[in-house]
């Protein structure tokens, strides 16, 4: 299930693309549920239809959620998240929306910590009609292969 | 349930503080549920003893999305979300620990739209020992009073 | 699945016991999603052990929605809950408690609506110490037999 | 997050109205979960189809608890839940009703307990229609003030 | 809550039908959750389109899951599950079909362990249009009477 | 995420290690909850205290559920499930035992159906302490390569 990839071997621009999920009414509430966020812009349909994105929309978090869930499937056993840069959400995600992520290989760069790299994954999620929702950069810290 | 609280109401430093919740066994079974995140450290507790942390610890996704949702109170209805920046897990989040959040306003700029400035709450995730586990800067959108 | 049994054939102080069931720390969590009451009480162990009654204590509802449960075993077709009345909440229940229901008929007269009567089940919850924690009035609208 | 509202602050008729919310067909899998009621009114579609409200309904204590999570936004720390009387689901809720409720001061009175009073408040539940759904009394024991 | 059925209690042929249930999106988004399957045929809605059954399908482990609680309302205290065999997935179950199954005594012989017999139903889950979808033999081992 | 592995690429006695799994109390009250199957053997820890195996012990679906989905980690284009046979429950999994399975082909054998053969995994689950706590055969329905 692991795989041992070290920082030499990451490559600029490299590029993989994840499975889709389709983002359900049941997403939704259940991550309300585990947020404690109740807003009316995830709960309320009848005050949606009085907004100008008249429907349901999916909480940010969830978004973030399911996409880095979708980008996780294998371990990298000489990797660790570092954190996310840039954090952005562009469009809304409605109700039967199927989302799916484009990974790139955006920046390498040294460590100060002795024998680790930073590598940055580009993380951009379209919906099902090719428009950008989601962007973050996942920056990882990885081992290096001489250390 | 929602306020009005404008771009030139905000000031640098102040400070907000949020409630606690404890973060349970069941908040990472539905997280991973949730995210299709299975990874062993937070699924598999025999697998997690061989390992330096020793026991199942929390997504960060999930503390991310429990955070968010602590911070997220009350409905300012002159703002919204422009993204996240500088997220990053400073330490590991464990069954059983609880978790508050200080919400500090760490920067104010005005945005090149007409009549929308840029307010950043830093926000910091402790758990009950005061120790630091998570850190991000969330950046709001905010219409300007006179706009 | 469904029996019919008819006003008529309720008689007073009859009593029934229902099985047992275990209050975890999951139905908790899952019923501040559902309610979406993250008060602390229920949410907050170190907010919890500076009150009187040191550990979480489940939500008022999901006693109520539990012991609700446990008394619905069997569907009477002739019967439909009318509503419920004097819905007491006597001690907390905390998790890991095991809560049981006994039923008794504790009332039976006719109702302005030819052909129907109301049944009255008292519905008392003890935990597994024997002590009563819940308690409420379930009032049933029941054919009578000759209509 | 917390108020302090005393016994004498109270005034009978004072209203306010919650925020809505959207039953979703999430709400009832996950409600009869955790009830462990899953008769056919809420559970199988055929079968309601050959009943007079034609649809799946929600769970009585499905409405409760949605009912009381929306009038519960704000922990007042001088009160406590004494009981609901008058508990009644006047007409059924389906999947995709959008309810809200009114809350209104309907009785004051002093407690038997020195010290305390009681304060009812009558909690209507609509759904989008206007029409009631449910309806039940509130019933909180209050600190008084000079106490 | 329970009964008491011997093994010379059982009748070859023996034939009952358990209620019916619909399968929602909830379902397979929850089971997703606690399986960890998360293959597109159950989460991605645009590449099941372009597969031959067009539309999401339920785990097979779901629609089992489904199946034996349909079965199991009431607990024999003399029966054990010995286990299942020849368990197939004949048609797909797809969101809001209503199943329900039909349970057949299909074979009644001795056990080894003196005491003992073993009791065969099989387990036959027909959709809302009477089709066969899935079909298992539930073996059970139940206690003699004159043991 | 898919990989293409013919009738005739598979290997008797080929075995496959998973990962594990830590039974949690979240996994059987949301098993339970989506069973509908709320037998004291799971629910009633007052009532297990009563019984031989003394705790609650997980539904046999739910194990099968985890053990299916711990195996199904990469999907094989052109392989589908025929069936399962023989699924045995062969010691009881408590809260908070972890399971892994070991996946080993028992039997390749032609289907009359040509251009395809059956291959049979024989699974086996077992504990923390190397108990086999579940066995049975997985039944796939595989192309040949010429066909």
């Amino acid at each position: 299930m692991g795989i041992t990839k070290y920082f030499e071997e990451f490559k600029l621009n490299e590029k993989r693309q994840t499975g889709g999920r389709t983002v359900t009414e049941t997403d939704i509430v259940i991550h309300a549920g585990q947020s404690g966020d109740f807003f009316p812009h995830h709960m309320d349909e009848e005050w949606c239809k009085t907004q100008p994105f008249k429907k349901r929309i999916a909480h940010g978090t969830l978004i973030f959620t399911i996409a880095v869930g979708l980008t996780a499937h294998v371990i990298n056993e000489v990797s660790m998240t570092y954190g996310y840069d840039r954090l952005r959400f562009i469009k809304p995600v409605f109700i039967g929306d199927t989302i799916k992520a484009t990974v790139t290989i955006s920046n390498i760069k040294d460590h100060k910590k002795p024998g680790f790299g930073l590598v940055t994954e580009l993380v951009e999620v379209f919906n099902q009609h090719g428009e950008l929702v989601m962007v973050c950069e996942h920056v990882l810290l990885v081992h290096k292969k001489e250390s």
